[in-house]
């Protein structure tokens, strides 16, 4: 080969000037529209580029400035890009066009129907752990894996890429007990519950748990209303070899990494895919040294799993997965039909569970039953309680009050419990004819209090007072809204006034 | 209903300060993190804010940042919001929830596999083009209408929602020509001959072209190298009611503007949809008021259109979304084996163009064919000539110079004509051995002059030399690489070298 005027020029540099942008994920680089290297490599706005600095490298999206903000001999970044690529001050970047990603043909490949190899799939994992992929990218996965559209070994292969793609962990015990909530159904804080049972009985239990996807609370945004929850895996270990079990966030760990960058696109866009949550739960389960696991899919109409066909088919694909990786569950299908508890939003769900675990006698009966249930199930899986023996020994636990100092001795050991404070904004959602609860919306509802600001408004959220089956009269509270702010309350009240039929009540006659 | 604590606030208020960050189409809010809007709104970074003021309204994503940037009761807006707003320096802005949009039901129900019916369908696009949708919730909507993920009956419906979702043109003559290549094929640039051709026939041909979605030139790009393309609606009326026709890029107007948008999504991703592309083709036609028009699919094992089933069908849906409309058209099936003409990126193209209009006897003649094969096609169509006629008026308007004189008026119309000036960095690749071409991948071929540059620069791209059939000799050139910048040439050079089957040369005995 033979060229003519070329010289291939090794980097193109600037040095980084701190703007304080913060963009939540996306990894964003500011560049002065005038700036030499823009000109030189052809970058425009929206162009790819791959940053390097100190031995690290990013890909970030280009947004272009005036003056103002940069002279043309410097570069900003956003706060995530900054945090990844550990910079300072002053610190010069090295940028340059990344390489074309093998893994976008994989995922043309998907979006069309097509069904994708292990290799393939790690490939796009790996991609995405990386940080390779911005959001419309991501957004392109999520929605072409949405529904049913990854078969059963598409399913196992994915889940071993988001293992393989971050750390994983080991334990002394060879029987290391989980459980989970697949989700859908508000207020159904069980795992707060049962971590405590389990560890009491003896049993390892290294619980980690996710922030809200679609809900207006995850496990690990309860958790966080009561003690910290961003442990780090040494941290997490320590807490599990002292007191047997924790409730710790996932995401502050590396279990999965692929799986946190998927939830923060499939959170904005409110729906789930089937293979994706299983290869969601059971990557970061594997990953965390689970052997024993209940799963909990609770079923109702408006619950995520509608109806018992739904339950069936997502029943099968987790135990054809998790056969596939030697981990032992045991799935339960429980009553989706309406809230669990009494609360809605991070403080109102701890304050039901902290109830059930001081034994308090008004504390909600359902959430209590549903948890003794789960905890019974794993007692018997892990080899802890005998065969029809489990619940027996959970509510043993629970009622003599070890459950509740085990509780506490976690909280204590991830760093201190704290007290639990109330949403300032509040209004009561009144009865407007007496009668018969006959049917909860639960999305709905769940709308209600993620408009007030749940969860990341730790406070707010709906605190419900109507179960199926309550004979309420004219003008009594269905359900009160909790804001930190009254713009929220306000917004939160707009939506649930126009929806009228989310409680059903029916005269009694 | 009763309440307590509830203020219920009217608005709130900040006053704008130009940032001038350019971040392309996407409308981003930036407020200080300590701004006393977001605490009483409950806004965080990454929520979708209602802005308002004098009137106007658009939704942005809120960045936060910290107070070098902004006061905390300032805020910044992108450039594309700043330009949308009609902001200016030191108004007041009105910030506020934005209504939660009704039409992500309907797209989370398509994205889960379902149909979607004219309404929501028409909810889709009026939010998508009143800007209401960020870049993932397009994402999601493009990818859930990937492949053949919209059937007969949605894309009548989606065509339809996207002509009332803008602006549509009338004009005298009952019979308005148009013609329109789905494209695939580099170099394919046979539009800037057939307008005034046709035109020179007596017949209105307002045409609007894309740009380049995934290619390394539209026709609007490539026609910006010669004269203005960004007419607005009044100016292009006057070029056509003067020169019979016009070749404008359809982006400057409101003719389908949600596609216009969707497209911006769907660059990035690379990828089309067999209906949104039906929809996003007859919908402009349709909104510019065309009467007949003809179609042109290119067909080859790397074209769009990789065989005569995928052809098939994609002309059996654009025939049955016409006929829906009342919409003349006439499709013709070309071949896609090869790159028409010799250019591929925006100038170069331009070159080939003009070669041909000027009768120079070293124009491309596959060009100059498949030009004359379409004019004649639309001169029968839109009953110009009579059957069987068509070809040899276009042949006699081109060789006459009657094509060439109205190609100049219209390009003087539209803004006066410009000369053509080449990329400064160029490199030749070499057969690296003798024999005859037998294979071209196009895709690859038009990756390369993307990777230079195409179409954001428009001298770069790929002149090609060995067309199917060339004998070539060793060390002969089989295309040259032409990029605005040393930095793009490298890139362009480093993918190329990569993909030594790109060009398939047969020793020949």
């Amino acid at each position: 080969m033979t060229g003519n005027n070329v010289s291939h020029p090794n980097h193109s540099h600037l040095r980084l000037k701190r703007l304080g942008i913060d963009t939540y994920r996306e990894f964003v680089i500011y560049m002065n529209r005038d700036c030499e290297v823009c000109r030189a490599e052809g970058f425009e706005v929206r162009s790819r580029i791959a940053v390097e600095s100190s031995g690290k490298s990013i890909v970030a999206t280009l947004n272009v400035t005036g003056d103002d903000l940069l002279s043309t001999d410097e570069a900003g970044l956003s706060e995530a890009a900054w945090k990844a690529l550990s910079a300072e001050e002053g610190q010069i970047v090295t940028l340059l066009h990344p390489s074309p990603l093998i893994s976008e043909s994989h995922l043309r490949r998907k979006v069309y129907g097509g069904t994708l190899g292990k290799e393939e799939l790690e490939h796009i994992v790996r991609d995405v752990a990386g940080g390779f992929y911005d959001d419309i990218h991501l957004a392109a996965f999520v929605t072409a894996c949405a529904g049913d559209r990854l078969n059963a070994q598409e399913t196992i292969d994915l889940t071993a890429a988001m293992i393989s793609a971050g750390d994983t962990l080991t334990w002394q015990s060879s029987r290391v007990a989980d459980k989970h909530c697949i989700g859908g159904l508000p207020g159904n804080r069980t795992s707060m519950i049962v971590v405590p049972i389990v560890a009491a009985a003896g049993l390892v239990i290294p619980k980690t748990s996710s922030r809200a996807i679609t809900s207006p609370a995850g496990t690990a945004d309860v958790m966080e209303t009561l003690t910290r929850v961003d442990l780090d895996l040494g941290e997490m270990k320590r807490v599990v070899e002292q007191e047997g079990g924790c409730i710790a966030w996932g995401g502050a760990m590396r279990l999965s990494p692929a799986d946190d960058i998927l939830i923060g696109v499939e959170r904005p866009l409110d729906f789930d895919s089937e293979g994706q949550l299983v290869a969601s739960v059971l990557s970061k389960k594997i990953a965390a040294g689970s052997t024993h696991v209940v799963l909990d899919l609770p079923v109702g109409p408006t619950a995520k799993l509608r109806n018992a066909e739904a339950a069936a088919r997502l029943a099968s694909r987790l135990q054809q997965t998790a056969d596939a990786f030697g981990l032992i569950v045991k799935i339960v299908e429980t009553d989706g039909t309406q809230p669990v508890g009494r609360g809605i939003g991070p403080v109102l769900e701890a304050r039901d569970v902290v109830a059930v675990l001081q034994n308090d006698p008004a504390a909600p009966a359902d959430l209590r039953k549903r948890a003794l249930g789960l905890s019974g199930q794993l007692l018997e899986l892990a080899g802890a309680a005998a065969s029809g023996g489990g619940l027996v020994l959970a509510e043993s636990l629970l009622s003599s009050g070890a459950a509740w100092r085990k509780f506490q001795s976690i909280c204590a050991a991830q760093g201190g419990m704290r007290d639990l404070t109330f949403a300032p904004h509040r209004y009561e959602v009144l009865a407007l004819q007496a009668g018969q609860v006959t049917s909860i919306d639960n999305r709905k509802l769940a709308k209600v209090a993620k408009l007030a600001g749940a969860p990341r408004a730790p406070m707010a959220g709906v605190d419900f007072h109507a179960p199926l089956g309550s004979i309420v009269k004219l003008g009594q509270p269905l359900y009160t809204v909790h804001a930190e702010t009254p713009g929220e309350l306000a917004y939160a009240l707009d939506y649930a006034k126009s929806q009228t039929e989310m409680i059903e009540v029916w005269e009694t006659t």
